[in-house]
């Protein structure tokens, strides 16, 4: 089998989508820097599969170990995980945010290049979209203007990506525009695990739910919404990983650069999640209305159908197992990966 | 006097500011890789103006570079020219765009935040701009989507050094938003030395007059115009020039991040600029019409009344100026520095 490299494999949706391509029989390389992940999500993919995988700690912008694992194996492919993600960070941290996450696949991209390795799958974000004109957000909208430095980096890494394939028509490189991921694996062993207070809704529902944190604050119940709280699309993230491996196949017919949304189509409003979260946990969720937040959106779901009629990937999983998996993995880890 | 770094100080609109800045009594040290450009431009500036600048060969990615020079003088501000700058080029070699002049920006920007040295000119472009939407082009028209990667890495960094200026403004910032720089000093001793085949109009019209290439293609007559070619913008380079010196008078007042159009506010034709150098010249510049280039369009040029407001600053020379000056530059240096 084909070996993929996966950069920041041991993060969220880095070490779901290692674990699915471990059981369809992938041979993998990690990359990944742990500034934000743990190793030990990895130990448990390995334990949940039966299968190893090869782990390298370093950094994508370290252009001597890209040339390195490049020419130690044959690698047909990579998916480009790896980056910075924190938007309040971003704002307050704007060069570092550049530098992770721009010139990081910057570096990447050359290395492949020199390589001949042209197969990529990055991890961009519904963010591109910027306040969105219209709904659900449709592939073939014209990207907007992300409202801070992390929507940016990911919106400029998708315009370098569209150069390169111009200048060079042999890429092949899927955009995948990921809406809300969330819950768990279904084991309960892999999960989410943030530094510090979490960015997202649904880390901090869980955090409060297990007593770690004392109250939740829902930012804005004055949104043109249903119930005034903001609506997201959240999916699944073993739906998310599943349309990684959906997307490296259709790379692997020379699809050249294809953009998809990743999302269910539907979208819940905070306190609908928050609901969900109380009754899939049997715990109360506590929660506080706080201003709106600068830069967020009222509503945001997707169009999913292209990745169904291209990919034939179609997300599975409702809010209920999304709150499921999240309270067994926090329940079970309250403290996520730590003191492993 | 305090001590301006330049960075791309060696170039064509480099070493005209170079010297206003020498006249000007400031100490200058100039950084520049030479990857297109000639230390003779220094040599002959500081001839001219009877004075010394440092000259340090190296690349703004150097960080460590960086580092010393900024260790070992204190550096008042910079003035941030370097960057690859041919659009065709850009579509080839879009990875090599973004490094040098994304990822060099932001080396150049930690190494200055790390000093303390937080007052920055940026050698913008009224690519950002993108398709105009309507005419003269006014700094507060929201930017495009430029047609091509240079363009793009113009636009990158200006979003980069605001979300900067905004995660920190203690910064002081001026965008300088260039139009279409012609011309040469009048002493015919510096000018534009392109590699290969120019891709700007002027120097090679220059260049058919001296007889080092035959004929001038002028890309499409069909356009919504008086002429049907193409309007621009052309803007003298010593106005130019000296519109780095007024932003960085401007910097000094603290003036947090600005954005500047400098261009004349008037356009000319490809056939406006032809008649004007052959009647510059004497020479006759033949030409054929070619079709039209993609991401060309039809006319584009500034409003430049902010700048005139705000930094007290204005073009003062005319198409006659440009066209003579540049013929005296080419004629007295008809391979440019080479050789030199």
């Amino acid at each position: 089998m084909s070996r993929i490299l996966v950069t920041g494999g041991a993060g969220y949706i880095g070490s779901h989508t290692v674990l699915q391509l471990l059981e369809a029989d992938h041979l993998v390389t990690v990359l990944d820097n742990l500034c934000n992940a743990s190793a030990e999500s990895l130990k448990r993919v390995e334990q949940l599969t039966g299968k190893s995988l090869d782990f390298v700690q370093g950094d994508i912008r370290d252009s001597a170990l890209l040339n390195r694992l490049f020419s130690e194996s044959k690698i047909e492919a990579v998916i480009h995980f790896a980056g910075l993600k924190a938007v309040g960070e971003s704002v307050e941290q704007p060069l570092r945010y550049y530098q992770n996450n721009v010139y990081g696949t910057l570096v990447l991209c050359e290395a492949m290049q020199a390589h001949g390795v042209k197969n990529l799958v990055f991890s961009s974000s519904a963010t591109v979209y910027g306040d969105p004109v219209s709904l659900p957000l449709v592939e073939s909208m014209p990207t907007g203007r992300p409202t801070n430095p992390y929507g940016q980096s990911k919106l400029m890494v998708e315009l370098i990506l569209k150069d390169l394939f111009n200048a060079d028509p042999s890429w092949n490189i899927a955009l995948l525009r990921y809406f809300n991921p969330v819950g768990a694996h279904s084991s309960g062993r892999i999960g989410e695990d943030p530094n510090g207070i979490p960015n997202n809704l649904m880390p901090f529902v869980a955090q409060v739910a297990t007593g770690r944190r004392e109250v939740l604050n829902v930012f804005g119940d004055d949104y043109p919404t249903a119930d005034g709280t903001g609506v997201r699309d959240y999916i699944h993230v073993e739906d998310l990983a599943a349309g990684h491996l959906k997307a490296l196949d259709k790379l692997q017919q020379h699809a050249g650069l294809k953009v998809y949304n990743l999302g269910t189509g539907q979208g819940y409003s905070v306190l609908d999640m928050v609901k969900a979260f109380e009754q899939a946990s049997g715990k109360p969720v506590p929660y506080l209305i706080a201003p709106r937040r600068a830069g967020d959106v009222a509503s945001c779901y997707a169009d999913a159908s292209l990745a169904e009629q291209e990919l034939d990937w179609k997300a599975t999983k409702g809010i209920e197992e999304m709150c499921q998996d999240t309270w067994r993995w926090q329940s079970q880890n309250p403290n996520g990966y730590q003191g492993q």
